[in-house]
């Protein structure tokens, strides 16, 4: 399979250090607003882990910026899961097809309060609250039907009682220590400028392409 | 920034062991074949490294799948290089939005021979071979200005001499040991067949959502 040939030009936007500002979170919070009004799921990011010096990487949906943190959810017992707990170094990707634009950040994983797991399982739709309980995520699988007989099961179960959020089930919340912000040009000579942080404050500089 | 009221079920397609065949290679051309047909650059990959147990990952652009490996370019003294350098395990990823899939392949990463990145090389257009040479990739750039001019000074000297590969620019090729295929189904029960290499043979599995 030959892509060599395959090339396209950026060149939609740029990125200045005056446009870039001196906090990395509100000049995500712009280019996600503005990836939000052409993208279906801005929120889409990728999530790497690393154990034993082997990456891994998976796509999560955003769910919250709060405090300065990245928060999603998932399976604590999924391989992602499991990887965090023995190594909590991560990198999130985000990339904005659209406007050419990726964010990439490194940081560390913690868990959410069971508080704010509960708050948002509640709010999830019955079947994904159906889902979180049937599936042990990551673990092998013999067939579709066993999940599917199981998952038949559970919501006929749970028909007239709530879904109680299984305790394997929750949050994390990633804290950055760097952020770039890449925005393609045209000729491959993009505009990466980066934020790392020292103590309160936030460094930036720029990176040639 | 608050997101967890955003979601969009998945619900265009089904992944089944029959569909899946036995070879992986088989299986990934499928579905970049049929991604490119929705998708205006199929060829998008995530691209993680890990060094010091600290993941990093970056959009590179896949340029071959040539006997059962994975080629893309870059410069060799950037960051991805040097952390490839101290550790060739990598991971990958596809994700193709419109038909809700992904691919997850971990593997090692090796050069491509300098013939191979030779003629790629000689294949790009004139700017991008200029970028490549004006570039120091990924170390500190004071302003976008001072790489403008030499960027400038480089198109005027090699107006009349073809621009040679600079050694510190090239291929790499990976080799995976495993691959996830993931398809997106609706309440989150998605499909999600593996793939792990024992000798010359793929073993096939399925994992729970």
């Amino acid at each position: 399979m030959d892509l060599r040939d395959k090339r396209i030009d950026y060149d939609r936007f740029h990125l200045t250090e005056e446009e870039a500002g001196n906090d990395p979170f509100e000049l995500f919070k712009r280019w996600y607003t503005e990836a939000s009004k052409e993208e279906i799921e801005a929120n889409i990011m990728v999530v790497s882990t690393s154990v034993n010096n082997q990456p891994d990487s998976r796509i999560v949906l955003l769910k919250e910026v709060f405090e300065q943190e990245f928060v999603f959810y998932t399976n604590y017992t999924s391989h992602k899961g499991e990887q965090i707990a023995l190594n909590p170094n991560v990198s999130l990707l985000f990339f904005w097809q659209n406007h050419q634009r990726q964010v990439r950040v490194t940081g560390t994983a913690q868990k959410v309060s069971a508080k704010q797991s509960d708050e948002y399982f509640a709010s999830r739709p019955y079947e994904s609250q159906i889902g979180a309980i049937a599936s042990q995520q990551s673990s092998e699988l013999t067939t579709r039907g066993e999940l599917e007989a199981l998952v038949n099961e559970l919501l006929e179960k749970h028909r007239n009682i709530p879904v109680k959020r299984p305790d394997h089930w929750g949050g994390y919340r990633v804290a950055p220590s760097h952020f770039e912000f890449w925005q393609g040009r045209p000729s491959r000579l993009h505009d990466r400028i980066c934020f790392t942080k020292k103590g309160d404050h936030w460094n930036r500089g720029r990176l040639h392409p």
